[in-house]
């Protein structure tokens, strides 16, 4: 079945920014198979896209769906306040509902952000994937492996944590051919380096992707010791990036870090709104571009951002690089938008999506452009800067993940909004009753 | 006529935060008459916001109206690069109608992002206040005066720029109750020390505002050489801060220059995302907020952000100040909440707006909770984190300026948008081509 979307101004993301105005895009089912000027082709429906914009779907590199019902829970306080005192007492009395209703809400914000594919790291992870299932979205998920005792009653051993998470890749790898999984181990401080290198081990025998937060905050990095050598280096020792690892933060790397991210092919997850509200420190994007490493961007989770709105990163990356050096040329809009597209895809080791290329996945936003914010435009390089500088999350008119519709005028089509609120809604207060209970 | 905005959420922004849940706001023409609890009294009609939430109208406290039509046209690129490139030799050969469209498209941008009153400074300043009063906006205009000789031939001597910026006031003081005006003396290394002096002075016998542009940069403050005094302090001394300034930008004020700001009531436009765009650096805003100067929020213009969303300004600011100090607690959602309203009014000497309080000026919005972005709710104060957290100007479903509603259902009511749209484009364009002929 091929579908045409004609006429609009196509932004590639590819290696040289193509942009083609007016082009068309052609899906055949879940596949890209044409992207260029007026397509001369067969086809079974075209749709005219004229005075709009279509573009890869954006990729949100590291996100916790479930804990959107904890919106505005904790801001402005201390990581440690935030985890000990609010969010770990009410995750620990969690039910598979709650995080059934967390996950779909995120899911139902990210899909009218123009987010197609997100990666997951949560617990109770059959549920993040039925969320993802039924919102209609691509999804990376990683079910979370914790070391730490408060979680023990609820998680089991970290044995039984790392067999069940094998499990579950086993049952849903490739589902509806966009539910894609990997492990979850928290961070080399939740997870002893012994339980870290047995399950890279086995992730790499399975060809499962590994997913950690490393060195998000100045604190972290200085509790390592390990025979006066940091983290990343004892990492690659133990073989932990013999196979694909996406690392979420990486705020506080050593200069020595890069090579060791860039040889091994190490994807990361930046995200800087989170990193920013935390305190925790700016990642050194422009350093790690310059080393070759795939830098993608993640909004982390709704309780410390506090929403899952990728436009938001894909601007505060380019401004927050131009603060820290004090300079306006770093990371230019080009490069912003190729983070949340075409770097993001290779960061989170999925290489056939985030650009629009003939082989493709078939996961494309189109936008509005019947907006003050799209005016003026100048020639067709006024989109890139637009997309990144000006626009935002409203633009987002239409959503195809792996070759269906999903959002059409802004709206969803696969869920029940308003009941989906309702349901995060009543798990959020539920919860907060059984905490004081 | 009054009109009863009934059973919203309603956000006061007062001294004490006060949110009534639900609330009525009452508005007696141009005034609020009434915010609390259930309203009694008689009216002439009543609106039900239930399920809507009822705030002041955001305040953006610098901005330039007229330079949207530069949208996106010169990112990534420094300072003087964009302005002696790019920017000034288009600005020199604006016409009216260019000015027209540039401020009209900044008007309709700023009321759908729930902007009810803002400050400009450009030239062409009769066409500021003509789109001012169209689009149904509260303004404060200071036309721009400029001692830079590429300018000289279109503005004329500095005299008769200053003559006429009094003229302008007198003219257009209070017009429609919502357009105010000042003086815009675009800078101490663009108008010299004597004319600062005297404009200021004459400012004052008239009581009106002053709004200036200071030490955006760490170049400008290195370029000042006053006896090796700062220029705060030379501009405390030759009686400028004698009347009500406001302060654009002020990123590399020197310790003592905050008593100077506090004891003078100088008030600051803070713009979060201009000066990290630029690479300028960040404005001491907690230093300030301690020192109690009155500090508000400004986009600057669209043509070094790239749009005029105040939202953005209201979660940069916080997100900056937590980034640069390594610390998540600077700055709290109530603080930022105040910056874009309360402190935003004071900041531009506009003392009876940016509060939803019996007496001041009947500028609100209304706010749409049907949303993901509003789930959960744990208390009424998780409105305030929402707010400045996660919402964005998608959330802006109703507008009203000086009594009178501007916008309906995220529409604008007084102009064609479809055309302003259209004319501003033309404007682009056609200022292109006679640049290139």
């Amino acid at each position: 079945m091929k579908t045409v979307l004609a006429g609009g101004v196509v932004v590639t993301c590819d290696d040289e920014h193509t942009v083609f105005n007016p082009g068309d895009v052609v899906l055949d089912d879940d596949i890209v198979c044409y992207v260029g000027p007026s397509y001369q082709g067969e086809y079974d429906t075209r749709l005219y896209v004229g005075g709009k914009l279509v573009m890869p779907g954006l990729i949100n590199a590291h996100t916790h769906s479930g804990m959107s019902i904890f919106r505005s829970l904790a801001d402005d306080v201390d990581l440690m306040v935030f985890l000990r005192d609010r969010v770990w007492p009410r995750e620990v009395k969690l039910t598979a509902d709650d995080v059934y209703a967390g996950s779909l809400l995120s899911g139902i914000e990210m899909l009218r952000a123009g987010i197609t594919t997100y990666v997951d790291m949560y617990f109770l992870e059959e549920e993040l994937a039925r969320a993802a299932v039924d919102v209609g979205l691509r999804a990376l998920i990683t079910p979370a492996i914790l070391g730490v005792p408060v979680w023990a009653p609820i998680l089991g051993s970290l044995e039984r944590q790392i067999e069940r998470s094998f499990d579950f890749c086993r049952r849903w790898e490739g589902r509806h051919g966009r539910i894609h999984t990997g492990l979850g181990p928290h961070s080399p401080y939740t997870v002893p380096l012994e339980f870290l290198a047995e399950l890279a081990h086995q992730a790499q025998e399975e060809h499962l992707p590994v997913n950690i937060h490393l060195l998000e905050t100045k604190q972290e990095r200085d509790s390592y010791d390990f025979s006066g050598r940091g983290i990343v280096v004892t990492l690659e020792d133990i073989g932990f990036f013999d196979g694909p690892v996406i690392s979420a933060h990486s705020v506080w790397l050593s200069e020595g870090d890069y090579e060791i991210y860039a040889r091994n092919r190490v994807g990361v997850a930046h995200c800087p709104q989170s990193n920013a509200k935390l305190g925790c420190g700016l990642a050194p994007v422009v350093e790690m571009l310059a080393n070759g490493i795939a830098v993608g961007l993640g909004t982390d989770s709704a309780c410390t951002n506090n929403n899952l709105d990728l436009w938001e990163e894909m601007r505060l990356a380019p401004l927050l690089a131009k603060l820290c050096a004090l300079d306006p040329t770093p990371l230019p809009a080009t490069q912003a938008l190729w983070l949340a597209t075409r770097l993001g895809g290779q960061a989170v080791h999925l290489p056939d999506i985030g650009v629009l290329r003939e082989g493709f996945r078939a996961d494309l936003i189109v936008l509005n452009l019947a907006d003050t914010v799209a005016v003026p435009v100048f020639s067709p390089e006024t989109y890139l800067a637009h997309l990144v500088y000006a626009f935002s999350a409203r633009q987002v008119d239409a959503v195809w993940v792996n070759g269906s519709q999903v959002v059409r005028g802004g709206e969803v089509l696969t869920v029940d909004v308003e009941a989906a609120r309702c349901a995060a809604q009543a798990a959020a207060l539920s919860l907060t009753e059984r905490m004081a209970g």
